[in-house]
């Protein structure tokens, strides 16, 4: 990998001279966010929704990915006469702080006291929350004029900054949809984080987190932890109907015997694939970083434990969206944050759609899921006065 | 970790100089089974239990481990007054074949043509299956003078072994209790395994697996490998129960803000201290063959894809344990081979424990599955007209 590659692509972006204090008590000098948007906002800048992308996505939603040459991430829910129709609404998307797609993150300039001046960040990057992620997106908000976004949408991670939008700026959002989210990460979603960052910290060229400096990055460390993460984001079953225990054509023959250690089993070949894809587009200490304020994100814990407290007096609409068949977000997680809504008195509908594609089934083709957003959206839009 | 420390340990063994022909077609040369027996076999040699171990355990079943110092891992299911009784039963358990606690396997000196009468196998060891162990028990049963065992018993690869004796040696077998096992592996099991054995190839110090040579073990990629595993060993509750979002004290307020990379949840410490532990008594070369020959079980592949005639005109009475918490050997696999065994018209008893503490449940203080175990062996022995 060149680790010049995708620094020398210009991301569309804001510098926030201002910076942003983060909630470690560190102060950003200043705050890039790289964003973009797609449709039009309407003259009474009504009409914008928010979309939050989970750990490993960034904000090139629906266009073809400037780095990877493949299609946007959510092309099948963000485009015109998509559930987020860009003919109606005025959609965003940022990198998150943190990210390596042009935001503020350990691939940027180091621009505090101790910087100096060309040093990027790497592994001194301070600590962040989901909070600072989303007070950094409030920023850009601001910054395009609009007081009040008419949603705020995401899934997994993106579904985590709705929830703290919602609980933040209860005035600045009019609907809500936490896909496969929930309220906080479990002791079992820590561990597999766990896992991927040992494999990171065990791979040599991780250098203590300055690999930047060497130009070797820890790229076979950075692959284990995404074949780790990437088993999470798929249900048994899905990958049973993909790939069973077929093995591919010719390996189980070559060699004498057979090559035991090869690519034999086909969902080994598959999850080397996502490992060594994602070591091209992602950074290790971003990885660290992100993955750390998942594991942080506790929304009851700011408010003494109750979760209700969080969305006391929201007007907010919330649509809840969970998968029959994920287990790492599974739909127990998003009962309970109807629940917590339903003892605040908030306006929420929960939907658990059936499906056997596990967690990453809100990237998928999903019919159902696809309604669910459209007809919630058009719901809010008339109660909005959205025409 | 010093790695000349287990093999200094002489372990109680046999070897045969006639060596075994695998399923892969290589000869081993000769053939050393490490084993361990408790309580004493009784003249009719009629009350024999082989305890076959799972992928990280050994034949130090009910006693103390002399490499570890820790008690034995089944000490709660065998011993005197236990579900497996050594004061009625005669009980085996040797390392499996490919394991590096004493019998043939990749730590092994090679001793083949090719090797030079010094080296070990290392890498270079053949591919193994689960069909091979169980060839190699069987002669060290025969060694024993016993032509029937009593009961075969194991859990989570030891049940895959339960199962393959009853198919192998359908007369040698009177009773089976194949526990949290499955009658193949599930592409989700294969893909935690690959993880693992990917972190252990992207560890330098393996080496290309010739890592005996140099002294240096891949004790890091090993850890990760063996972290990744432990969570698939026990169920979401259990973690949620034993470890929670709890952060460990003193921790959080140390340096400044807040120390993002250390042992800050307590599921981390854990997870670091069962990989780190792991490394000291494990072989990596052993990891990766033994995780290949579970990845390669499919029973019923060896018989037309029909489980059922795995097991046509068995005499064998069953009894298959599954745990409700456990996702990686889920009931269902159980329930899968229960109804094989009718199928097939075999005498079988299925029960699913309910407990929240997932696969690992088969090694721990679950007192449902324990008398189910004792029932089940005091009905055979009645059967069997053993007093």
């Amino acid at each position: 990998m060149d680790p010049t590659i995708d620094i020398a692509i210009e991301h569309t972006h804001v510098r926030f001279a201002d910076g942003l204090t983060l909630e470690c008590g560190t102060h950003l000098p200043s705050l890039t966010l790289a964003y973009r948007t797609y449709g039009r906002l309407n003259e009474a800048r009504s009409n914008a929704i928010l979309v939050c992308h989970a750990l490993t996505g960034d904000q090139y939603v629906a266009e073809r990915h400037p780095l990877t040459g493949k299609p946007g991430w959510w092309e099948l829910v963000v485009g015109p006469g998509r559930p987020i129709d860009t003919e109606r609404f005025f959609v965003i998307c940022s990198n998150v702080l943190g990210g390596c797609m042009g935001s503020t993150g350990p691939r940027s300039v180091r621009d505090d006291a101790a910087g100096d001046g060309s040093a990027l960040w790497g592994i001194d990057f301070p600590p962040i929350t989901i909070g600072d992620m989303v007070r950094a997106q409030k920023k850009l908000v601001d910054y395009l004029g609009i007081r009040r976004l008419f949603a705020v949408v995401g899934g997994s991670m993106g579904g985590m900054q709705v929830l703290q939008w919602a609980a933040s700026y209860p005035d600045a959002v009019f609907a809500a949809v936490p896909i496969a989210a929930a309220a906080h990460h479990s002791a079992q979603n820590i561990a597999f984080h766990e896992v991927g960052r040992q494999a990171i910290f065990a791979d040599p060229d991780w250098q203590g987190g300055r690999y930047w400096q060497s130009g070797r990055v820890p790229a076979r460390g950075l692959a284990v932890a995404r074949m780790a993460a990437h088993i999470t984001y798929l249900s048994e079953k899905a990958l049973t109907r993909k790939f069973g225990r077929r093995q591919r054509p010719g390996e189980a023959a070559a060699g004498s015997g057979f090559p035991f250690f090869g690519d034999i089993f086909e969902v080994e070949s598959y999850l080397r694939h996502q490992g060594s894809t994602f070591v091209k587009r992602f950074d290790a200490n971003s990885y660290l970083t992100i993955t750390r304020a998942m594991d942080y994100f506790d929304l009851a814990a700011d408010y003494n434990g109750d979760l209700a407290a969080a969305f006391r007096h929201s007007q907010t609409r919330f649509c809840l969206v969970s998968f029959s068949s994920d287990w790492l977000f599974p739909t127990a997680e998003s009962r309970a944050i109807a629940q917590a809504l339903n003892r605040a008195g908030a306006n929420v509908s929960f939907v658990e759609i059936k499906t056997d594609k596990g967690h990453d089934a809100f990237l998928l083709d999903e019919p159902d899921f696809h309604r669910t957003l459209a007809g919630f959206l058009a719901g809010c839009r008339e109660h909005a006065g959205l025409l």
